[in-house]
């Protein structure tokens, strides 16, 4: 057995955004050694972190040297170096999720292409190597208007995404390779959060159910449990373990789900990490999914999933037409309401719709905790000074 | 209104144990920039905060210099200058408690005769300015044995408190000013967390009980809530608000209390900071302590002092025999265990009874709870490599 707790033993963390600063929550509370890589030197982690090193995570070189000197590496972002992961794990490096495992997530059409291979649901969808081929797709009726249009690489929190339903639509699309899936007509958009060990337990979160912002594609609430019958929820929840399991992930996986008017779960896509619909889970649940992937990528014993309490998530971005020094507006307002927690990731500007925070509301009720919810939504403003 | 988050604004907290530690986790979640000062640059908050600075807590220039560089100033323990406190509140800078509450705490002969000035219900005690007026004291008949000798400074986790039974145990007592207290026969020892806002606003936490470690005298499980009636538990609570608002104290107060054979309350003493007392806030509250002590310290609104679940906390202390590099021994045993959350508080030296981290058991049902602490104690051992 390691000894990872308050010993010389390092676990390297590519990527030091708000997941990776809530990653540090935990290893600051084990008292675990951490070396974080990220671009930016003002990133949320660069502080909690035993070691901060700035550098670019899609260089070969940089995320080679970086994985050399630590005992155990992760990741909280998709878009880093993955030849540079298989070569560290060749040369013996615990990396998780392996390589090889993200190799199938990264790439969206290849993601969609693996659903298609291992018999998971997922909507139908055509691959295009560029925007000239996607355009002969819609000339031949391969593609019929209106369908969602998903850039294969890069694509995060609704970039890369759009719904294509005219002939301008098309226009705007840039040039890339990318995917045309069939635009599901779903009740609801749901997500389960699994955490699975390198010996492969598997552990599944309450199903959680999503609400969209309609204009910049950014989840607006996330509740937890989902308003959702027994049976569909034991459903998803099979489902979602279905996934880590194929994907043989390692750590947090959050699969995102629709349920569609006909009660049948399609896989929309997955997150090889831990999530935005898994937020809630640091005030609600017994073990949040930031301690429970370091559990999983360490080997650790896994913790409990269930909750407390009942929780929703509201994102705080950006407020349209505010860029500049940031200024949580009101916030004393919803911290006086009941069971609310502000989370502030430590962005210096804001930007419209840029993601700043979030907001935790728990409650026994969940009903009672959505109306809150709704309150902090309309109460707090991201703006600029 | 001062814009706190992700601003200029900056927090100064004296001292930087584990106590500092966590409230840095809120610091960090809410984005307040922080300064720490403590001795030892190996200290447990020597990273997540902004800046650390090594330094005497007991030296006028060094906390004055520090002090001048923050907007707002805490502590996390009560040995530091109270002058150069004193001279920083003066010049404009706001002290949180203030120096004058601190000034009545720190030393435990002034915080005993304080209690018995403002009608507070304590032991009867005599305040001794040496060993030889406490040893006429004892010849005078006017201390009994058995005693409770308390140092009247620089005591903490049951160091500076002895009980005296006999000759052989007043021989072993150190030359220092003292206070001798009645040896109370009590039913329970008790604790409320209290917090207070610069205006006044009030609010306390549910009672816990405590119960001692019989030969180090430092507590062995805090449980919350404590399994007393619920007519004592509203008068412990009703005292508990009576002597944080006697201190005018701002932030988080942890009164320790004796419920006696009588049912009546007693009170032992007071910490002006987040105390042990009230670690099972982290897992257990919707607001824990460290998130209230610095809401109340920057005058935000206070959280709700409720709890999510039934809380039983055991200390994590070095075993008797080890001295060296610290190992956490069948730490992944406990982490199995229902509702299991480790503290490790990053000490690397283990030696006896010191303590080096706290493990919090929730669970719906508080016997179920308590039974798992014991189970937790018996299994997971603080030893060296």
């Amino acid at each position: 057995m390691i000894n990872y707790f308050s010993s010389d033993f390092t676990l390297g963390i590519l990527g030091g955004g708000q997941l990776g600063k809530m990653m540090l929550y935990e290893t600051r509370k084990y008292d675990i050694k951490t070396h974080i890589l990220d671009p930016s030197k003002e990133a949320p982690s660069s502080i909690a972190c035993n070691h901060f090193q700035q550098g670019d995570l899609t260089d070969y070189n940089t995320v080679y040297k970086f994985g050399k000197k630590v005992d155990i590496l992760t990741f909280e972002i998709e878009t880093v170096n993955l030849k540079a992961l298989l070569q560290l794990e060749k040369e013996g490096t615990k990396v998780y999720p392996s390589p090889k495992t993200l190799e199938k997530i990264q790439n969206k059409g290849k993601q969609k292409l693996f659903y298609k291979e291992q018999g998971i649901p997922t909507a139908a969808f055509i691959r295009f190597s560029n925007k000239a081929h996607l355009t002969e797709g819609i000339t031949n009726n391969k593609v019929k208007l209106p369908f969602v249009w998903k850039s294969t690489q890069g694509g995060y929190d609704g970039n890369g995404v759009s719904i294509v339903r005219n002939g301008s639509d098309v226009a705007k699309l840039p040039d890339t390779e990318c995917i045309a899936e069939e635009l599901i007509d779903f009740k609801n958009e749901l997500a389960v959060i699994v955490v699975r060990s390198p010996k492969g337990t598997i552990k599944t979160y309450p199903v959680v159910e999503m609400e969209f912002h309609p204009e910049a594609n950014q989840v607006e609430y996330v509740i937890c449990p989902a308003r959702i019958d027994e049976q569909i929820a034991t459903k998803a929840r099979k489902i979602a373990e279905k996934v880590s399991k194929a994907f043989e992930h390692v750590g947090i996986l959050a699969v995102e789900m629709f349920l569609t008017k006909e009660d049948a779960i399609l896989i929309n896509e997955v997150a090889p990490r831990p999530h935005n619909s898994g937020h809630y889970s640091i005030e609600a649940s017994y073990t949040n999914q930031f301690e429970q992937h370091i559990r999983a990528v360490l080997d650790l014993p896994l913790g409990n999933t269930n909750s407390k309490v009942g929780g929703v998530m509201v994102n705080l971005v950006g407020e349209k037409g505010h860029t500049g020094n940031v200024l949580y507006k009101n916030i004393e307002t919803i911290m006086k309401m009941k069971g609310v927690t502000p989370h502030i990731y430590g962005k210096k500007q804001t930007r419209p719709f840029r993601k700043m925070g979030h907001v935790t509301i728990v409650n026994e009720d969940i009903n009672e905790a959505r109306i809150i919810a709704e309150k902090v939504k309309k109460t707090i403003k991201v703006i600029s000074e």
